[in-house]
């Protein structure tokens, strides 16, 4: 008799900076990769995992979320363990959990939140160069607040994505665009004093184009130098071009935080 | 007539993870002499720069204090952001200031002021593999902080460093010596629920034994643990051997934050 089968549900967080992203490929490192090679030793032979959601090279994740069909028989706690145990430091199992048996981590997610970490001074620091998006030029963050503000809700997001991606449509909805300012962030390796300011934009999503939350990050910037107005970063919303919004901000800055399940 | 020399006195932050430490030394790369190096190009010739303290490898610095003697006549903003120019994004200058001819960062710092980031949880945070000590054993927080307020004052801490050092006393005055917990830090790239508690020990000294704060740190991890109690870290002092102390604490955990002068 075959073993029956049982589906996982992995909660994992990286670094992404040396990596060409979660999605394996011909060459380089990915992280679905090394997940799929670990798991791999537990189960006798090769494993798929499926991702939440492709985060991009130098793109970053708190609580990924991953799903994998399996047949070995290992306890959930020795699974993390020895997942760990093969894993390189900057990829780290955060749980591994038995899932219903239809679960898929694509498929399911009902939303997703992600987090772009922005720092507004002068100096850049030694210890975010990997993590946080350094801006020299001094921001209006209340502008920046604002127009995050107006960006909830079902749209046409056209306007904030890279081409390539082949989607039936680009509208998406967006329950939370925040974009929030810490003055004395407690960050490891920085003084207060010096490091001026951190700027947190968190967003949650039932779906995300692709560079969608950079390009949203990219032209919130641009309203911060004066460049543009909050509102015309809401008339962007169904039927701007991609043109007519801002630069894609870089990847080092953006977290995929969680994704959320009914 | 020869241009006259005048003393400027440097402030630096650095992540030391790829360093051999602040010192110059015959094969490697230091951070001194990455600063004599960028500073020998405004100079035109050989400089050397003193630092208030001399970090080991892998320890990192928020506010290193450096003093040298030049002859060239830029100004202090020019030489802080053509000295950033030149240095890797690891190193910054925060700031460059003309002091008193007879100024030296080391002979003239009235007290140091050290940080010690310790995570105590079940798990590792990708983010945190350079900058913070990772310590999975659950840890008597209170007790450590007890033990740690006990280290205050006039004592000889010859328990408390390495041997190879030669300096004529081992009596160092400490005007602080606290260990703090923060439940939920706000570090990038971290789950506030999955990163367990972020400890910060702070100490401020007129002076550090060599390894001086990574033995404290190792010794008060002890104590957390359950394998000594506060008092018998008291009794270390004025008398105690090495041998009796605790191990000495990893050095990518440790941090020079600043250096205080009359």
């Amino acid at each position: 008799m075959a073993p029956s089968s049982r589906v996982l549900k992995l909660t994992v967080s990286y670094d992404g900076s040396r990596f060409i992203g979660w999605q394996r490929q011909a060459a380089g490192e990915s992280i679905q990769s090394l997940l799929e090679t670990a798991l791999a030793r537990f189960e006798g032979g090769p494993v798929t995992v499926h991702g939440a959601g492709r985060t991009d090279a130098g793109v970053h994740a708190l609580g990924q979320v991953a799903s994998a069909v399996v047949t070995c028989p290992h306890d959930t706690g020795v699974l993390c363990r020895g997942l760990n145990a093969q894993l390189p430091a900057d990829v780290r199992v955060l749980s591994v959990a038995d899932a219903a048996p239809e679960f898929h981590a694509r498929f399911n997610a009902r939303s997703k939140t992600y987090r772009y970490l922005l720092r507004n001074g002068p100096l850049a620091s030694p210890f975010e160069r990997q993590t946080v998006w350094h801006v020299t030029d001094q921001l209006d963050h209340d502008a920046m607040v604002l127009a995050a503000s107006m960006l909830t809700g079902s749209h046409d997001f056209a306007a904030f994505r890279s081409t390539g991606g082949s989607v039936s449509s680009t509208v998406r909805t967006l329950t939370r665009s925040d974009f929030g300012v810490e003055r004395n962030a407690a960050l490891p390796g920085v003084d207060p004093e010096a490091a001026g300011r951190l700027l947190t934009y968190e967003v949650q999503g039932d779906g995300f184009l692709r560079h969608m939350v950079r390009a949203i990050v990219g032209t919130l910037v641009e309203v911060g130098r004066g460049g543009r107005t909050a509102a015309s970063v809401a008339a962007l919303l169904d039927g701007g071009s991609r043109s007519e919004a801002g630069a894609t901000a870089p990847s080092h800055g953006l977290y995929l935080v969680s994704v959320d399940y009914d």
